[in-house]
């Protein structure tokens, strides 16, 4: 009723102001009122994250029947395999990057961190993250904010729900190292490909001053990465590929100062793939001249130099820093799940339903661990979560296809249908590309008899062409593959702002 | 010959990294070798900005006869024209640049400002516009430094000239109004536009939290714009097809309580346009739902609120300034140079050849003002400076057809020629954006009888296809209107980042 009463009197403000459009309001303001009448019909489901989870939950919920909110901290889905490309300017921001918003009104849609979850009274406490408003004259706080997983910001507030989805994702693993979030840069969101290109840009602007020695400029000019997975090297072959063309282009003398350097604590890179196309990717870079550092161990970093253990001092320029993941906050602050000992992932069993902490109760008689109970009304998928006994890679094909099972099970459940088998996982191989238009495609650790795996300018246009294709939105299919173009026709645009 | 050791010397390290590349890299050394020693035959040409002014004489300017240098704190081009449009998502804030790398390393380019001229050794001092380098423990300074124009952020360097450019342009006026800096957005750069943009969602974003009342709601959702000139009323117009179009269909509720205000201390808006055209536009407006403040005063800013004489306390969301130009620091810096007593410009003579101010030996005989004295060398064009006795626009229009002028002069003199005919302005019309596809046309202020004036839908055509086409590179050609019409098909992106 009381939305119906908003409706109606904005809607009448609307009128004197917009007279020109006063039918368009008074149907928007309808339609609210609307919604809020029917709401309570309808199961309230909340997912939490706009990852490759909980953006496919989005996506494939049945949103005419369900009553759906999302929670995220980013108001879009990052389609993180092209961030690479985003950080050095093959490709523009947002290409990789598909609206929450794209699905309201029908969908609500708060720009937060969930904070607290109750699970007796199905209630999440949440907290926005815009900045405060200038009303607020300090961060409020609700008597039950019990966790300080996230810094206040606002007014914090309360959300009920009857089926929970939590897909928030993992943060960046640092491994403890010092002056890694102070001085290196993440490639997890589209803010760190824009940091990045922002840097690299920046490093050259730097080199470029009149004074400087050449030794000075090739400190600034070293591009340091440390983690020898996908994201690192797929980043490696980016950087080298703008090096060799635009940076040599229109800085020639400075292109030959700058170098590339990989390290991770692995004795190699890429360990996910097959033995060979592991080699391919090593023999690649080691043509392209970037230096890879295997075996070496970070210990610290500086403005401008990290410490290493086997090399001392070694200075850079930029920083990148993809060495895997930590727990997110939000569930290192849950107490009554079960946890992996050793990622701090949850516990979910083959359905993807969150495992409750038995009852210490029971336990308290017969002296052992109670055994987990799965949660009727919560799912967790994604990097934050794991399948009890079940080890699969943190990875974004991984969450999605977890995602696209919770759709299905969530749309049967409409029908009074709950019997899908547990979640099964099928690897559709793992590309990553190596610079000058050559990739990996390793589809061998797949189940079910031999697959195909290759490497170099086939296995890079079967890249191109499934990222183009897996682009979300037809905006991104059409975006996508236009600015591949222009960058070849015309190069990558080197304006820094 | 130092250059050409190092070159090689760079060469030859190159050729053990990037040694596939080996012979492209000794071609681009030898490429700069040659440079180095022909350089000694041109004469020193030096830009000063890549506005409108700066980046025009960089572009037509022959770089095969001139060593030319610019040196500006922007690594780009911006085509203000379409920055209002950039500031609500209509366009991507590329679309709106043009790289000054595009003409290296043919042209030196330095990101720096200068913070210093003296005329009689002909000598700049700049300062890095960069941040200051790992090594550089504090701002370091010449001795030389005089001047305080611009904070030191790294190391300064000097610049021997034979031919200035003086294309500065000039800094958004505040009237001294405190708070305009703290909690006001300018629109005169990309990276504002991309600030307010970000700001505008950020507002939604806010203004959907849950628990806020729709009083407050509306507080954060008024848009104030202070200053009717075009800028002003295109960023209004933009924003108003914005909230009708993407923010109305994915917002409905907060679309009806967001507000447009547009302030302006004169008794009209767009006071350079025919009087039937300003009334068209107010008309506009008015049925856009937009209110128009004229004669009215803003005193302070502060966070969320401002206070207007006429009205008290106006609480805002966003507050987007534009009402004029102030001087530059470096033009403020300048003291042999005439000036002139209101706006602060450099004055210049009919060919644009900044005057100095004359020999005070002289005068202190005859007791009168000495008569300014051309610099042969020097010329000042742009919003930064003002012909002798003549009252031009300061526009981009002028400050574009004051760098043509200079190109063709500049160039002439290579053939020993320099009997061109003084500067003179040829007023192409005005151009403004009304919103709802209207714009308004003006070349009813033209010399030479009666010319074309419109408003309505024809004019948005001209508007588009007249920007479209004075994009300057193939590039942006292409991008504009790919945006437009992805845009068009899809809506704006509502992601913030």
């Amino acid at each position: 009723m009381l939305s119906i009463r908003l409706g109606g009197k904005a809607a009448g403000r609307q009128h004197t102001l917009y007279a020109i459009k006063s039918h368009q309001v008074r149907g928007a303001a309808q339609k609210v009122a609307f919604s809020s009448t029917t709401v309570a019909s309808k199961e309230k489901v909340v997912i939490l994250g706009s990852g490759w989870g909980g953006y496919e939950v989005l996506r494939g919920i049945d949103k005419s029947r369900y009553d759906v909110t999302i929670i995220s901290p980013n108001t879009y889905f990052n389609f993180t395999p092209l961030l690479a490309s985003c950080a050095v300017g093959s490709l523009e921001y947002r290409c990789a990057l598909e609206p929450v918003r794209r699905y309201t009104p029908q969908v609500k849609s708060y720009q937060a961190w969930c904070d607290a979850i109750d699970f007796k009274s199905k209630t999440l406490t949440c907290m926005p993250a815009t900045p405060p408003l200038p009303f607020e004259k300090k961060p409020a706080t609700l008597a039950d904010v019990t966790t300080t997983a996230y810094p206040g910001t606002g007014t914090p507030f309360q959300l009920p729900y009857d089926k929970l989805i939590i897909s928030v994702g993992a943060y960046a693993q640092t491994f403890g190292v010092p002056g890694v979030k102070e001085h290196g840069y993440f490639l997890k969101d589209v803010k760190d490909a824009r940091s990045i290109r922002t840097r690299i840009l920046e490093c050259f602007e730097q080199a470029a001053e009149p004074l400087l020695t050449d030794d000075q400029r090739r400190n600034i000019l070293h591009f340091c990465i440390v983690g020898g997975g996908p994201t690192g090297v797929e980043f490696g072959a980016e950087l080298h590929d703008f090096l060799q063309s635009d940076i040599r282009k229109h800085y020639p003398h400075l292109a030959t100062l700058a170098k590339i350097s990989l390290y991770d604590v692995a004795p190699t890179i890429l360990s996910m793939f097959d033995q060979g196309l592991m080699q391919y990717a090593e023999k690649t870079f080691k043509r392209e001249g970037i230096d890879i550092f295997t075996s070496h161990h970070v210990e610290k970093i500086e403005a401008g130099k990290m410490h290493v253990k086997e090399q001392g001092e070694v200075p850079f320029g930029l920083l990148v820093w993809s060495t895997g993941l930590a727990p997110n906050p939000l569930i290192e602050c849950l107490t009554e799940v079960e946890k992996h000992p050793k990622t701090g992932s949850v516990i979910t069993d083959g359905h993807c339903q969150l495992l409750m902490k038995g009852s210490t109760e029971k336990s308290a008689a017969s002296d052992e661990k109670p055994d987990p109970v799965p949660n009727p009304d919560v799912w967790a998928i994604g990097d934050a979560a794991m399948i009890q006994g079940v080890m699969l890679p943190a990875t974004a094909q991984v969450a999605n296809q977890k995602g696209k099972y919770l759709v299905k099970k969530l749309n049967r459940m409409l029908e009074g249908q709950d019997t899908s088998a547990p979640f099964k996982w099928r690897n559709l191989g793992t590309l990553a590309y190596v610079g000058e238009n050559q990739a990996l495609y390793d589809r061998s650790k797949s189940a079910g008899g031999p697959k195909p795996k290759g490497a170099g300018r086939m296995a890079w246009l079967l890249w191109r062409s499934a990222y183009a294709s897996m682009a979300l939105s037809m905006r991104n299919k059409i975006l996508v593959p236009t600015f591949w173009l222009v960058n070849w026709i015309f190069g990558r645009d080197l304006s820094r702002f």
